[in-house]
């Protein structure tokens, strides 16, 4: 009965990507520890852009400083 | 100082409701271990049903597959 | 289909008392909001006194202040 | 690659403030555990007021009881 | 720069399944929505038995209800 | 009433280092947001480096390829 939160950045996911990834995760606990789907849990976050930092920087002004 | 976060489906749920929340899972802590409902925190999360997956799939189509 | 996670400090709680909890706030959400037990989780993660902070201060030192 | 999750009641935390979190959270980890900015997370989760309970109430209507 | 928790049972899980694992949920990321493996995290937490509950009940109690 | 979570790689993080991590993290609670310390949690995850990913791979094999 595994429980998987997957967080990434809200920058328009769309429902057919968010099944795709509820998917993929659901198999590879099924795959890799022969866990059961009916008690596989699958949560998304989408977290806005100002609200995620890496390099001590929002992420937009981070992936700024990259280029 | 207990930290309780409940997740469910963003279905509806009332303000009512989440208070009825707050109230039993704070009394819980208090009951059984004994705890300080003054720092005991309570966080609910309501999650689109498009971000949850159950059964390998987001939580609108495994709810049909039920049926 | 919720997800209840439960934070307490690493004082010796006893596996009849997880049961509790366990037993307590899926009742909760059974009673409030009409879950489904069968796909109701809660997870119990304890957690050392020195990883816990308050006011600043780990735990321990925190309770010490108070006296 | 620390990661570190920030969680306030929303209230009109603004960009800038956003931005100071996350720079102070990844300082915090560079300056006292030497960790690698490039590989810090900070994610900020603003939550509803409504929400968040403390003392077996909502926040507002904990404020409230403290006047 | 994702990040992804998985928790599970803890019930043996290999350091082989766990890199499994960490190579299966990157991979998903990165073909799902096109995220750089280098930001991409995978956190991998096992929970006792005794702290897991479903149906009300903890793992194993639940488990063997179902025979 | 913020709560804050640190997850770092478990590579013997001392009390003292957790003790800093809480009154800074604390700290910027109070400094950017005007929060109560009283009422601010913070706690520290140590997570086993095989349990911990990044660009698909567990933390001691990625640090290896990046020599």
């Amino acid at each position: 009965m595994p429980y998987v939160n997957i967080k990434v950045t809200k920058e328009g996911v769309t429902p057919a990507q968010k099944a795709e990834l509820i998917k993929g995760a659901t198999d590879l606990l099924v795959n890799v520890l022969g866990k059961n789907p009916a008690t596989t849990f699958v949560v998304i976050d989408e977290v806005e852009m100002e609200s995620w930092g890496i390099g001590g920087l929002p992420a937009e002004a981070y992936r700024a400083s990259l280029k």
